[in-house]
């Protein structure tokens, strides 16, 4: 039995709560002049008193030296095999704009694209016609494409960006992108990757034909280039692996898609981090885990902007308070990979993680940040065992063998 | 898939440049009455101020607790999972002495030792013939064995040592020593330990036979001994794997063979630790990976010769300036397992690492040492992630998933 079976099969069920708050990105670097990460740089009392009560160590999302994408490393904060569970970006993009994806779809990412008459790429992106644009196009080809026994969606999202759906039986997504990532070439044929998939790879050359026939007339937006083509794969839910009746506080709809695919039922119309704790005092009642994600700390990495960072950390800061009158059972702080502003991208540095409870064992860490939680009493350790750790404080399993 | 082959899919090409600096049985103990490990003793101020720059950690070379051979060690630090890829006794001697191993061989390694007339082993090493003796030994089986479609090459290697070549198609190396490792009893018949090696195993028994009837009038060496049978894997290369032109540096053979295997660029006539450096910066706008090996380290070790070996991480830290003024994007120092004077031996002891790079995270720890290190930022890591960190470092790796 592997492990994550193994933690399965100890679950024990009580009223505890427990409540990851998660921050994108939360990894930093020092960068020249600003006298440390931004985590040791920001002003956070209350963090910091946190800390000081609770066991802190450094988390790698994947595996040491890895960079991970957002879907693998949230899937290893809930306990789920990053690599076994590593979800395609056709899913992703759907999650992303709350589609509700089933197990009978098979999902890709469609950029719009403008070819030459003799079917040449010139503009990858379709001179990034607007979203409205978008919608009307994405109508256009869900009107006017057919395939028997299949349900066909076309999503907008932003720009020349969309989702393709195709919902049948016996359809699979191991197929190779269409896009050739570049220009003066023609889009590729759909290739299937494995046997069973080639059915399902004639069924979207199809589309592309039907599509380019529906776009005719398009000036920019003439073909559909597909990537990440990818099948939903039932993952086991929160609740049928854990028993745990999961909350999930989002602004940004991919983190909502990503949780969804868990089973979570999942907070809509938070639009600020207020919102966000808002929604956690209000629905703290009727849950007993809660998953509270920040984005803008990852957003402000990628935006290489130090400060921007800091005041986001600091803000969130100011309203720990709200988390701790409540009281949980078991409380996390962490995030889902580094986002150093020195690097403006996701990056393989482990992660500060603390994790109080009334059972913790606190160790002799007093700041909450990179360099400070090196000494904590979680040591290094991988994301997916945290969530065990977590159950574990929350008085949720049982001890293995006699 | 697993870890190693996610790497591997991965990698992105640049013109970023990794050093790995390897100190031979670099981990210490220490030493009654002189007041800590080699590592504390010894004075190395350049490798002190490389340290506060860096991020450093402790390494278990195969998993905690247990004690590598050079070989396993080496696979780790080049990031091949050490307890798929461990290489027999025979590939390794074969590399010791630079022989060009290819994939259609079988090797092992020969003692040459002294039976009685009844065939009972009498001298297991043959009254330890000189080496001019065993060259011609080797000669003389050479000229008189004849196994037909089989190519045969005895190469001497020290003393009564040599290496048995057995060159030719479907040939299976799973063969159980013909070595008693004892005196007393009659040498052992080669055995197949599995079905595919029994033809293999008739071969060795043929030519033991023909090599005891060439040797029949010898006083001392007068049979063969086979020890460590093993064929050559075909083993995927830096080049293959990860994109990287690697060059080897190392005054002793076996450090040459082993990244030979591997499909370094070997650099040849090296004698002491100043050509290699020379040699270090004389190849470095050729290559993208440099591996420098210092064996002394190890061989003090072996001595117990405490004072020795920190006389050699002495010499060592006088010449880092030469790698550091030629600012690798990527300098890691470390070794492959700890030989502490004090036990004469390699042993099971995690050693210290560190790694330089404009990206790393730089830690509190200020002196390279065993102790020092127990506080770094890579925390206590298993070799074979080293190298994923490295790549990262160096720009090398796209993140993982979307």
């Amino acid at each position: 039995m592997k492990l994550p079976s193994i933690v399965d099969s100890l679950i024990e069920k009580n009223e505890s709560k427990i409540v990851f708050l998660i921050l994108d990105g939360l990894g930093g670097l020092p960068m020249e002049g600003e006298g440390g990460t931004e985590l040791q740089v920001a002003k956070k009392p209350n963090l910091d008193e946190l800390t000081a009560r609770s066991i802190c160590g450094l988390l790698d999302p994947l595996s040491p030296g890895l960079t991970p994408g957002s879907g693998p490393a949230h899937f290893a904060l809930f306990g789920y095999d990053p690599f076994q569970y590593n979800i395609g970006r056709g899913i992703l993009e759907a999650a992303g704009i709350d589609f509700p994806i089933t197990p009978r779809d098979v999902l890709a990412r469609i950029n719009y694209a403008t070819i030459d008459r003799k079917g040449i790429i010139v503009d990858r992106r379709a001179g990034r016609i607007d979203t409205k644009e978008n919608e009307r196009i994405c109508k256009k080809l869900q009107e006017n494409i057919h395939i028997p026994n299949v349900e066909i969606m076309v999503e907008p999202v932003k720009e020349h960006r969309a989702v393709l759906v195709l919902r049948g039986d016996n359809l699979f997504g191991d197929i190779e992108d269409t896009d050739p990532q570049r220009e003066g070439h023609p889009p590729l044929k759909p290739r299937a990757m494995d046997h069973e998939s080639e059915a399902t790879a004639r069924l979207v050359e199809d589309f592309v034909k039907q599509a380019q026939e529906a776009l005719a007339d398009e000036k920019k937006a003439n073909t559909v280039l597909l990537r990440g083509f990818s099948k939903h794969r039932g993952y086991p839910s929160m609740k049928k692996r854990y028993g745990l009746n999961a909350f999930s506080i989002a602004t940004y709809p991919m983190y909502r898609g990503i949780t969804r695919l868990l089973g979570f039922t999942v907070h809509m119309g938070a639009n600020t981090i207020e919102d966000e704790f808002k929604a956690l005092k209000e629905n703290y009642a009727q849950y007993d885990f809660f998953y509270l994600h920040i984005k803008q700390t990852d957003s402000r990495g990628e935006d290489g902007d130090f400060q921007g960072k800091v005041n986001v950390i600091e803000s969130v800061d100011k309203l720990i308070p709200i988390i701790t009158s409540l009281n949980p059972d078991c409380l996390v702080v962490t995030g889902d990979h580094s986002t150093p502003a020195k690097l403006k991208a996701h990056s393989w540095h482990p992660l500060p993680v603390l994790l109080y409870s009334n059972f913790c064992r606190p160790d002799e860490v007093k700041k909450f940040d990179e360099i400070s939680c090196i000494h904590g009493g979680l040591g290094r350790m991988l994301t997916v065992h945290l969530m065990t750790v977590a159950l574990s404080n929350a008085g949720r399993l049982a001890k293995f063998g006699a």
